[in-house]
């Protein structure tokens, strides 16, 4: 089948995410170089494929973009081509216009389709292949949180960034007996958490796997300073919950349909840990800081990694499948298998039981 | 006079700044090495003052700690021996115990005073050179807003600390078509936002001496848009405010004492941009991640230079002064006449002219 | 047997690889917060097994250690006490005085060593093990060479470092159409050359595993030069060898021992290369910055990981053994059968091949 | 005369220097914005003024180029039109085709250049402005060699690179008791190593401007290792003299015309240095690391404001200048006056006797 591979298209959908250009630039050079393939790109995610938004990608697209963050393609965050909203009388629509998408990739000439992307992105890829585009996935979430994969791309961008805050954090809370609170990314998963706060030498860490009960966090806090250490440094998921299930923010926002919008859970644990601990206490919220910038070396090799093993995927037939990474070893699953299936911090796993050992609290 | 100098103590108040330790590094070495004193450090701050918690800083004390943050002679922030807060009957009361002070440094035969900080341990300072205390002050201000000296160190690392999250929300900002607003410090003082946000390319920066109206910088942004730069950058300090004189808050938190303390002015700032210029906008908040962690190469010699000139002015006997820096030179001023003095941004000065003329918006 | 475990003693020997104070750390805290233990530490590796040299190392001792590099124990690279180094009559004699460090350890009342170090340190550990002392060690290589263990910790610091001169090397590059030519550490085994080749996009790389013709290195640049990319970065190990076996040095240094000790490879190299492709050339030699300094935030939960394991086998009775990486979980073999084997890098694994088929250079 | 100016025509000349692209950016960006004025560069400097190697530079094209190190106009280091040369029969001959220049100039209807370079390049830039071109300079050097000005862009990026290698160098060295030795750049003036041996906590610094006696270095690291300190940090400049004004090359090349281009004066200063002081040294030799990659904070702040700065002088008219930084307020000096003169470190300025004051041995 790979006999008859000519040319192939490229597609980045969804958010931001520290390796996207090296995974490009992978599939672009190994194209090119190694099998003497044509390149080109659909701008802006499924949006270009619907408005047949076409770059060509030579090696000349594709210089210099290894240590740059974003993607030189674009993305877009709504893109679903087969539920695409359209305005009708001042109300939305939604309507399949994914024969736009499939007569776009015939009328170039393109062979196969790279689509790089999250879980969403991922699932209309799939609905393309059913459609019989073939189609290779590559895996795209910061929070490293896709079941079928052991390492994702930019999650240790994503660490470094976190880890780098808590150093900085660490000295000012050492230096003035306060509670440094850390938010960071993980709405559903607490690996970024979990990994900063290792790499970081947090005091506590809480994670949505984890229900926290704010006392025992508070009581670690206080137990340290009875042992002289005036200081401590929280690092708390986005998605962290209490065990309780209810939400402690002492000060609420009535009207608000998202009542942590305006503070988010950093501001709500710093609150409480201060008016619990009997310390000041200070938080800070990361937020898209750790999704973009210049990838790490790691995520430059594992990216590159993703994206020449997806021309391999595709120069071995192997369509309707996503690279996936096994150990140490590139592999592959089927898009059926593994759309939607994400992996939480398993409570039991090495390393949070590590880090239970060394004496950081995770509230539970 | 400075024949009779045999002794000095090191003392460090106030916030965490990037410096302290190679300032006390500095007058350390200075003082052994070029003036064979004998030096100590009081730690904590006025507090360690007061209870005579005296450390012996010879050059093993200070090996090394030029790169870490903090203070190695930790500080406090409710320091003022001239009110020092004692909790009787269950009442705070404000006693005068400066005398205690001033019996530690002479029963530890201490011949004069380096005292690093900011405003407030600075008139503390003062006051103690009233009292006939042989004092050199060191300013210490992350913010650059003293009205004496041209540059103070942290500073820089601040704006770079700033300046390196912007680069980060730029890709995010760029791939996603957002609007990415950073808060950054300067309650009083805009120097942060203005230094970082030329430094980071921002399309908008709204400092406290330049009263916004959030319409001009909606403006701005939609400009931009049209032009098809479908993304901006915002650095917002956090005592920025609106021309109108209220602050923006598009979801009230009523019953706080500190209306915008859960979200912040960047939270706010976000909310009310992205409801003007139809793009999603989302808020960083940087907080003490710019006031901790390893101080550049600039601020390390800069607060070296700090140090070693305190030692200098202590050998020339030109006590009741403070170290500054003007121009590129090395100099001094009475504490008597600088305590309160402070500089904010010139609305007319080159930089700001020069922003404006690159296109920079201050939605003034 | 871990119920008689009641204090345990630790020692970094060999060269400075980012993560030993982590190791130290987390072995430390592991052993006092999980299990109650006392630890002690020996400065100087076995020199001070031999001294009796010893610290108390508690709570204290280990905080703020995390991001500092070096060892807080301090290191030596002469130090097998079963052939130690004695000046008598002015010749150096050899002789066994490891009984002086059994009896030591049993002075302090030590039951279980926990031994960091390369293969020399490691091979001495084996031996005490054969001499009754419970021993566990912790492999050191920043070249991550060893066979038993997927990654050691320090490599991908190393890297990180290496990646990040060939950022600034491209910029310089680019804009003057110059080879650069960076010489990296591995003097057996090439994989920072080729992690950091791949990471920093670098266009040839040379490594001791796939000895290289230095034509086809200058071939491939030509080549580049004739597709208008006036500019090529060349990454070489300092054990990088040609296949005629001898060594392109277009100056020799006659009576030296050593003759590529002034210049080194990379020096050489650069030479070659400008005679050859006809372009100027410069050379970088990274050398020791490459294994100082903070730990990445991967190595340093890596070496927590390997820290925090290492106690885990003494309380589980494991001793003789060495902790290892496999895939991504903990586990260990024994030093008996580890001693001597390293890995070098395969020239036919997926890594190599993958940048081959993206067109980068081995020279082979 | 601004009211004549309508289109300006860019160049950027010799070696890389992080800074090039913001200077670029905010000339572009005040001409359009500011001016409404038309912008071209030249590409590749002068050998792109004679064959016309023009492109449009409008918002689009330095949009993002702020944190890029190099030029996007890249550069040349032969490109004096004045003394151009040719191959005519084997032999090469310069001819003066400045003309060519001035027509193209012309051509395009350029009313003003804004030229940015060292001191080579704007000697051509003065000639041009005798021969009636409108040229404003702004001057490139990184080793803050200059006489009119106070800092240059890139210095503070070169310090801070040496500065990081330092820190890393430091834990090696204190884990080891070894002398690392760091060369740094600076052939005529020792500013970098100055300045970086202040902020990297070097214990000796050599500069061309303080010829040194290596056996003073020695004794200050045989002085240090009697005090207990056993490791030694040396920053040399690569233009470092002895005072005897030979070289001390322990392992002399003999038939070569440049006898230290294979080792370097580090290595040497490194070997020797181990010899005298009995401790095992090593030599790092940065490079062009220091000249590449993205600015710092302060350097894209500072080159922002040359930029902006020569849109300024040309649009009032003060041609055949070259723009300066006096203090910390903009400034500018007449070409003609400024050629050729450049400022090395005064042995008796401030910053040397404050190094000395701390104990850094300068070897003279």
């Amino acid at each position: 089948m790979s006999e008859k591979i000519k040319k192939i298209g490229i597609m980045t959908g969804g958010g931001d995410c520290p390796g996207l250009n090296p995974v490009i630039r992978a599939a672009v050079r190994t194209a090119i170089l190694k099998y003497g393939l044509e390149v080109v790109g659909f701008m802006h995610g499924y949006n270009g494929l619907y408005h047949n938004n076409v770059v060509p990608l030579d090696l000349d697209a594709v210089s210099g973009i290894l240590p740059i963050g974003g993607t030189i393609l674009n993305s877009s965050n709504k893109d679903n081509l087969f539920a695409y909203p359209f305005e009708e009388d001042g109300k939305t629509v939604y309507k399949d216009v994914s024969d736009v998408g499939v007569e776009n990739i015939k009328k170039n000439g393109i062979d196969a389709m790279i689509i790089i992307g999250g879980d969403g992105t991922l699932t209309s890829g799939r609905d393309y292949a059913r459609k019989g585009v073939r189609v290779v996935g590559v895996p795209k979430t910061i929070d490293n949180d896709l079941a079928c994969t052991d390492y994702t791309f930019g999650f240790d961008t994503a660490v470094s960034v976190a880890s780098e805050a808590l150093d900085r954090l660490h000295t000012t809370a050492a230096s003035h007996n306060r509670i440094m609170v850390l938010e960071v990314m993980g709405r559903y998963a607490g690996w970024i958490a979990l990994a900063a706060g290792i790499s970081g030498g947090a005091d506590a860490i809480m994670i949505p796997e984890l229900p926290y009960d704010i006392n025992k966090i508070a009581d670690a806090i206080k137990e340290r300073k009875e042992r002289g250490r005036k200081f401590s440094i929280v690092v708390v998921a986005e998605g962290a919950k209490s065990k309780s299930g209810e939400i402690h923010v002492s000060r609420v926002v009535d009207d608000s349909p998202d009542p942590i919008r305006l503070g988010g859970i950093g501001a709500v644990v710093a609150d409480e840990l201060e008016r619990l601990a009997g310390l000041e206490a200070r938080a800070t919220i990361l937020g898209h800081i750790q999704r973009g910038g210049t990838p790490t070396s790691r995520d430059r090799i594992l990216s590159t990694r993703y994206g020449s093993a997806a021309v391999e995927l595709v120069m071995s037939g192997k369509f309707g499948n996503m690279v996936t990474l096994k150990g140490d070893e590139m592999s592959y699953e089927s898009l059926e298998d593994v759309i939607g299936k994400n992996k939480g911090v398993d409570p039991d796993c090495e390393l949070v039981q590590m880090a239970k050992g060394m004496g950081i609290c995770f509230g539970d």
